[in-house]
Formats: C-alpha cells, sequence, structure tokens
C-alpha cells in the first residue's frame, strides 16, 4: 500500500508517519520510485505499537525509539530490555530534583526486607524515593507504613509480567515486545484498576458520606 | 515571616508563592499593610504540600486546587475526597481519545468477577480500558490475561490506602489529607517498587543474559 492507504490502515498521519521514519522508529517501505514506497502489514503493526507507547504508555519518541531497537535487536538479551523499558518508562516519572539520601536508605531498607536484588540501582529506587521525601515533606512519615502493602502489590504485578514474558519463552522477539509493552502500559493499567478498587472498598466500609450523597464520582458530580 | 523569608523556609520561588496566593492555593497571610504580608508555619505547611502534589504527583495546578479546596472544606464528606483526588489525579492518564465499547466490556467484565462496586463510572474504568485496547490494537490480546493479577494487586494496595485513612478517624481533616495525598503519591510510590520487583524477580528466573551480561541498569550502563 501506499504512504495514504497505510495512513488509513493505522489511523496516524501521513505528516506523523513521515516523522516516525526520519526519526527510525519505522522501518522503512520497500522502494517503488524516489518519491514512492510500498509498505505492508508489517508497517501497521508497528504503527500501532509506536502509538500505544507514545498515547497511552506516555514515552517520548526518544524512549519509545530505544523501546523499539530493543526490540529489533536480536543481540540484546531480556534481561536488559528490562533496563531499557524501565529507563524509558521512568524518565517521565523522574525529576531534576533527586532524591534525599534519607529517602533512598528507606527504600534500600525496604529491599532488604524482602530481600530484592538488583544490580546497581534501579530506576524504580529514585521514583520510590522521592515519594517517601514527599511524605516526610508535608509531615506525614506515618504514609511510609504503606511500603509493605505496596511492596506486596508490586511483587504479585512483577510476577505476572514475568510469567507473561516467559510464555513467549519460544520467541525472542515476543518475549521483549512483552517485556517492553508491559513495563510500558502496566503502570496505566494498575493506576487503572487501584482507583476502581478504591472506591469499591471505601463504599464496602460505610466510610462518612458514602451512603449519605450522590457520589462525586458520577459524571454528574461535582468532582467530574 | 514576610514572604522572602517563606520563600527561604519552604524553597518555593516568590513568584511561584505569589501565583499560589493568587490562584487559591495558599491561602493569605496576615496583612501589615498594602503591600507587605505576615506569614506563618502554616504556610510552609501548605506549601510543601502544594510542591508534592505537582512535582511528584504531577498534578496540574488546577488539580492541585480542586485537591486542596477539598482538605479546606470541613462540609465534604470523605467519599467525596476520593472522588475529588481520583478525577484530579487521573486527569494525566485520561486523553482525548475515549476508550472502545469492547475495552470498557472488558473491564466492566472484571469488576463482575472481583464483585467490584462502583457508582457510575470510575475515572479508573477509562484508563485500564485504553491499555486494553492497546494490548488488542498490537495484536497482544494474550496480555489481557494479567488483569486478574493486576486486581489483587490494586486491592491490596487500595485497602492500604483506605487503612492509612482510617488510622486518621478522628480527625476527618487528617482523613482528607490521606486520602488526596495517598491517591496522588501512590501511582509514584507503586511505579517505582514494581520496577525494582521486576528486576529481582528476573535475575532470579535467571533470564537469558542475566547472568552473561553487565546489567543496563548500572549507571554505566547502554541504558542510562
Amino acid at each position: 500500500m501506499k504512504i495514504s492507504g497505510l495512513s488509513e490502515r493505522s489511523g496516524v498521519t501521513i505528516a506523523s508517519i513521515k516523522y516516525y521514519l526520519r526519526e527510525g522508529l519505522l522501518f522503512a517501505g520497500r522502494a517503488e520510485s524516489s518519491t514512492r514506497s510500498e509498505y505492508d502489514e508489517s508497517h501497521v503493526s508497528r504503527l500501532r505499537l509506536i502509538r500505544a507507547l507514545i498515547d497511552i504508555g506516555g514515552l517520548s519518541v526518544t524512549a519509545a525509539k530505544a523501546v523499539i531497537d530493543t526490540i529489533d535487536d536480536d543481540e540484546v538479551p531480556i534481561v536488559h530490555a528490562f533496563g531499557v523499558a524501565q529507563h524509558a518508562v521512568s524518565a517521565s516519572l523522574t525529576s531534576a530534583t533527586p532524591p534525599t539520601e534519607a529517602g533512598l536508605r528507606r527504600v534500600d531498607a525496604l529491599k532488604q526486607e524482602r530481600g530484592w536484588q538488583t544490580h546497581g540501582r534501579n530506576p524504580g529506587e529514585e521514583i520510590a524515593a522521592r515519594v517517601v521525601d514527599a511524605f516526610s515533606a508535608i509531615g506525614r512519615d506515618d504514609l511510609i507504613g504503606l511500603l509493605p502493602a505496596y511492596a506486596d502489590a508490586a511483587e504479585i504485578v512483577a510476577r505476572a509480567d514475568l510469567d507473561a514474558t516467559l510464555a513467549n519463552g519460544d520467541d525472542r522477539r515476543l518475549m521483549v515486545e512483552t517485556v517492553v509493552v508491559g513495563t510500558a502500559l502496566g503502570d496505566g493499567l494498575f493506576a487503572g484498576l487501584r482507583r476502581i478498587a478504591q472506591e469499591d472498598i471505601a463504599r464496602s466500609f460505610g466510610l462518612p458520606g458514602s451512603s449519605l450523597e450522590p457520589s462525586p464520582l458520577d459524571q454528574n458530580g461535582p468532582a467530574s
């Protein structure tokens, strides 16, 4: 198909397709002439992956390129793919303000408690430490008590991520894709489910107001 | 203290303080003259909360204001506070592209399976449905199999959030603060811990490459 057909099939504008070609996120089509290339289903699939990473995973174009290069490179070990995905997906969660030593020490203590082994510093340590710092900064050190439950939940999700990866154990490419897609989209999936579970559990505990007021979660409620 | 002292104590620039005063996120100081106000520790605390919500929670100024208004309004029921916090924190996770009916149906089926009750549509449903849509769009419907494990994890975190809230059961203001802070910062805390657990579990399973290569998670690795 021509680039116009590719745009139609994928729902991505021609301008964006050209941009992804230039940036190397999308591989070139088969050149038919100096101004025309022929594209196929593999281009449609790749464009959908690019859009999922950027639109739903919140990755920058640079981060999406790093992730896609990892899928394409047959030499990359799976564990390395986890690393690339973690760094790419963490970029939007880290900031110019580094965590304090106290915050990092608290996260390190949690690692010890859970027996979590990492090689050097995992990007997640900085992200978690900054939240611990924020709890302290607002005078709510008591909220650090949330860490063990969140760690239990993190282990369940990490194991599910790994199981999904190993389910494609005979196909290296599919394994790497699972790692990067799961890491990039899993945060959003968890955040969504957490909100639903939070509303359910708050209601079932009969928190003040839960049976008295129309729900603010209703589309017509004051919070929408 | 003067505004310059407030800036020094809180680490927030005078320009930002004036902006938060104008937007109503920070309550006014005691007027000493037409050009000078006196601020106290309550202003320092409030500024730290504002920065935690914006810098770590990723909230917009508008969303932070909605959250802070909820803390300040003694009439707001706790369950309503959950709703405001959920909407405020979800704004950055939703997008102009609505989820498909198929995606929403899949999330609805999960709610049925878990017995999760919500009043109307919880903002998390849209977020989760869009991830389900993304799995389908890239031809990875098999990843929908991640949902039950993620739901288990979401229930653990939701219960911990609620326990932390109920621990302040004698202080309505502190309860509301716990709800909004926990919701705003909890996503980041979970995302951080998930990455550490993911690396640990991938290594313990001896994924290809895990014992052969220097870790890409190392600060000097190719992915940093």
